[in-house]
C-alpha cells in the first residue's frame, strides 16, 4: 500500500425531503450571499428550485440565480457565473443539479478569487489556491462531484474537455434526496450508473499490490450497482434502490475506495474525446470505452480481472484457465450494460469509426507520448481501444 | 434506507514516516499551544515521542506533556488534563497512542470549555457543545477513535465505563503509520482486530431493510480482517497486512459502513461491564461476548446471519437449511478468534460465571428495562448472553 492522505470534509445530508434544510446548512457553513446555480428546466418544473428558494428565504439568505448549465458544462457559462459573483459580491455557490451543474459551480468558485483566466486551472497552467465555498443539492447519481474536489469543463472553442481538482472545491455540504432522482429517464439513470462503476474500475485496476481493503471496498460498490441498477431501470420509483445507488455513487468518488494505490483514469480520458466530439452522455461513452479498455489491457494482470469476474459478477473461477474467467467477467459487464440500456459500440453510441484518427489526435499523446496508469498507452494503443470499442458485440 | 447525515472531516495522513509531519499539520489546523497526551512507556521507548516532539519543535509549536494514560482510560487522568490545559492556556490536544489515549484526549477536549464536570457528558446529563481541537498519532489499529467523534472513559469510583460522542470531537487530523503497530504484541494486535470487526458487526445486524451498499461495505471490512489478521499474527512485521488492517479499522468506525440503518451496540455495552469489572482488554471481552450475542439473537433474522456466513466467512449456503449456514458462520468466527489467539469463553478471559449477577446489575437495565437494537434485550436476556459466553467452546 502506498502512502496517502484522505480528506473528505463534506457533510452529506441524505434522505427524503432534506432539500428543505438547504437554508439552514448554507448558514451553518457561513454563506450569506448565494449564487444559486442550476441547469435545465427540470429542476424548475419539478418544483425543486422553488423548495430550495423557500428554504433560503426562510433563513433570510440572499441569492441570485444563474440557470442554463448544459450537459458537458461550458466555459462560457462559467465566465458568466464569475462575472455575476463579482458584480453581486456573492460569497457562496449552491449548485442544484447533477455533475454538470456542480462542476460548473466549482469552476466559478475557483475562478472568482483568481486574477487570471479560470481555464488556467484546466489547462494545467495554474494550481487552485482558493475558492468560494460550494454546496450542492444533487439530482443525479453519477459524477460523484457532490463529494469530490474534481470538476470537468468543456471549452466551447474546439470542444476541449478538461478536468481540474482541489480540496478547496470539495463541497461544504451536499443534500442528497434519492427521491429527486426518480423522475430521471431510464437512459440517463443508466448513464449515471455506468459512470459510478467506471469511477470504481479506474481505481480498481492498479499496479499496487497488497491493497485488499480498497479492493474489497471497490467490489462492495460494484456489487451494489450490479444488483440495484436493473431494479431502477425496471421500476424508476423504487426509492430504496435509488438510495443505494445514490450513496454508492458518492462512496465511489470521495476516493475512500481508491487511496493508497496507483490508479488508471485512461478510460475516462479516452471517453472524454467521445463526449467532447459528439456531445453524447459521458456515461454512455464509458459503456462503450470501459470494456474495450479492459479487453485491451487484460493480459497485463489476468488474475485481477479474474478477481473482478468472480467477486463482482459471480463468474465461477476457472482454476485451469484464469483468462477464461477474466474474459467472462468483461462479457458479464457488457451483458449488464446492454440490460440497463447502454450502448456497447460506436454505432449504438452514435460515433463513427472513421473519426478515430480525430479522436486520437484530440487525445493529444502525439507520436512519442504515453499515458501513465495500469498499462501505459501510446497513441496507437488508444486507436486500438477505439477500434475494439467501435466493433464490440456480446 | 433511513435518512442520515454523514460527516467525517478528519484529514487522514497515512503511511510510513508520516509522524514526522505532525508539526506541519498542527499548524495547518491552527494549534499553537499543544497538550501532548500519551500513555505508557512504549511510545517513549520506541522513540516515537521524540520524533513527534522534534516535529513540533521544528515548526516552533509550544507543547506541554501529559503521559500515563491507562488502558480503559480513567476520569482521574482526564481531570488532570483539563487542569493542565486551563493552567497553561493550551489550545490543541495531540494524542499519541491508541484508542485509550485518544479517548482521554477527547474527554479533556470537551471538558476544558465546559463549566461543569466533564463526566456530565458521559452520564448523559449534558450534551457536548464545544471542544478544543484534537488530533492523533495512532499506534494501535483497534478503536477507530482516530476517525470518530466517540470516546469511552472509566470512572474509577465503581469502575463505571461510559461513552460520549460529538462531531466536535472528531480529530482534525490523524497520522496513521502502520509501521508503528509492528511492535505491538500478538495478543493486543488480535484484540484490536476483534474490536474492528465488532464495530462492523454492531452496524451489520440491523432491522433496516434495503441497505445493500452498507451491507457490502461492512462485508468488505470484515473480509479484509478475516484475511489479514492471521497474517500479522504469524508475521508481526508484515507492513502490508498491518496497513490493510489499520485503514480497515478507520473505515469500520467513521460510520461510512453504518449510515442509513438502525444499529445494535449491545455487544459493546455487554462487554464494557467485563472490561470494567476485570480490567481485561476490550477486544478480548468482545471475542467472548460477540459470538455469544450472535447465538442468542440469530433466530431473529436467520438470513442475515446466513448472508454473513456466506459473504464473509465463505460458508457454502445451505438452501434447504439457512439456519445451518448461519450457525456455521458464527462457528467460523469463533474458529478465527481462536486462531488469532483470542479467548472465546469466560475461563479463557479470566472472568467468572458466578459474577454474572454483578455484571447484569452493573449493565443497569433493572427489572423492567430493555435495550434497543436488532433485538431488544431485558436483564434476563443479558444474563443469558453472559451464560452462553461463559461456557462457549468450538
Amino acid at each position: 500500500m502506498d502512502n496517502f492522505n484522505f480528506y473528505s470534509p463534506t457533510e452529506f445530508v441524505f434522505g427524503k425531503d432534506r432539500e428543505n434544510e438547504c437554508g439552514k446548512y448554507v448558514k451553518k457553513y457561513g454563506g450569506s450571499r448565494v449564487l444559486l446555480h442550476y441547469g435545465s428546466g427540470s429542476v424548475v418544473r419539478s418544483g425543486l428550485l422553488d423548495r430550495v428558494k423557500a428554504s433560503l428565504e426562510a433563513e433570510g439568505v440572499y441569492y441570485k440565480e444563474l440557470g442554463g448549465v448544459q450537459a458537458n458544462p461550458r466555459d462560457t457559462k462559467v465566465y458568466e457565473g464569475i462575472d455575476l459573483c463579482k458584480a453581486e459580491n456573492l460569497d457562496f455557490i449552491l449548485a442544484v443539479g447533477g455533475g454538470s451543474t456542480i462542476d460548473s459551480a466549482k469552476a466559478i468558485a475557483c475562478g472568482v478569487p483568481y486574477d487570471g483566466d479560470f481555464w488556467d486551472f484546466y489547462s494545467g497552467k495554474a494550481v487552485i489556491a482558493a475558492a468560494l465555498p460550494v454546496a450542492t443539492v444533487l439530482t443525479i447519481a453519477a459524477a460523484g462531484s457532490e463529494g469530490s474536489g474534481d470538476t470537468v469543463i468543456t471549452k466551447e472553442e474546439g470542444m476541449l474537455k478538461r478536468g481540474a481538482g482541489s480540496d478547496f472545491l470539495r463541497p461544504r455540504f451536499s443534500v442528497m434526496n434519492p427521491a429527486l432522482t426518480c423522475t430521471l429517464p431510464a437512459y440517463q439513470t443508466a448513464c449515471g450508473a455506468t459512470d459510478i462503476m467506471a469511477h470504481v474500475f479506474e481505481r480498481y485496476f492498479t499496479n499496487t499490490t497488497e491493497v485488499e481493503i480498497t479492493d474489497r471496498l471497490c467490489e462492495a460498490v460494484l456489487s451494489t450497482m450490479f444488483k440495484e441498477t436493473p431494479r431502477v431501470i425496471a421500476d424508476p420509483n423504487n426509492y430504496e434502490a435509488r438510495a443505494n445507488i445514490m450513496w454508492a455513487g458518492t462512496v465511489a468518488h470521495t476516493n475512500i475506495v481508491g487511496v493508497g494505490r496507483s490508479q488508471d483514469w485512461n478510460s475516462h480520458g479516452i471517453e472524454h474525446e467521445l463526449s467532447g466530439l459528439y456531445d453524447c452522455a459521458h456515461g454512455a461513452g464509458l459503456a462503450v470505452i470501459m470494456p474495450a479498455w479492459m479487453e485491451f489491457v487484460m493480459e497485463h494482470n489476468v488474475m485481477r480481472f479474474a478477481q473482478m469476474a468472480t467477486r463482482v459478477f459471480g463468474v465461477p473461477m476457472n482454476f485451469e484457465n484464469p483468462a477464461d474467467t477474466a474474459k467472462k467477467g468483461i462479457r458479464a459487464f457488457r451483458v449488464f450494460l446492454r440490460e440497463i440500456g447502454m450502448p456497447i459500440n460506436f454505432e449504438e453510441l452514435g460515433a463513427k469509426e472513421e473519426d478515430i484518427p480525430v479522436l486520437v489526435e484530440k487525445f493529444g499523446l502525439g507520436e512519442e507520448g504515453r499515458t501513465g496508469g495500469f498499462v501505459s498507452l501510446s497513441s496507437s494503443d488508444v486507436a486500438e481501444i477505439y477500434k475494439i470499442a467501435a466493433k464490440a458485440t456480446l
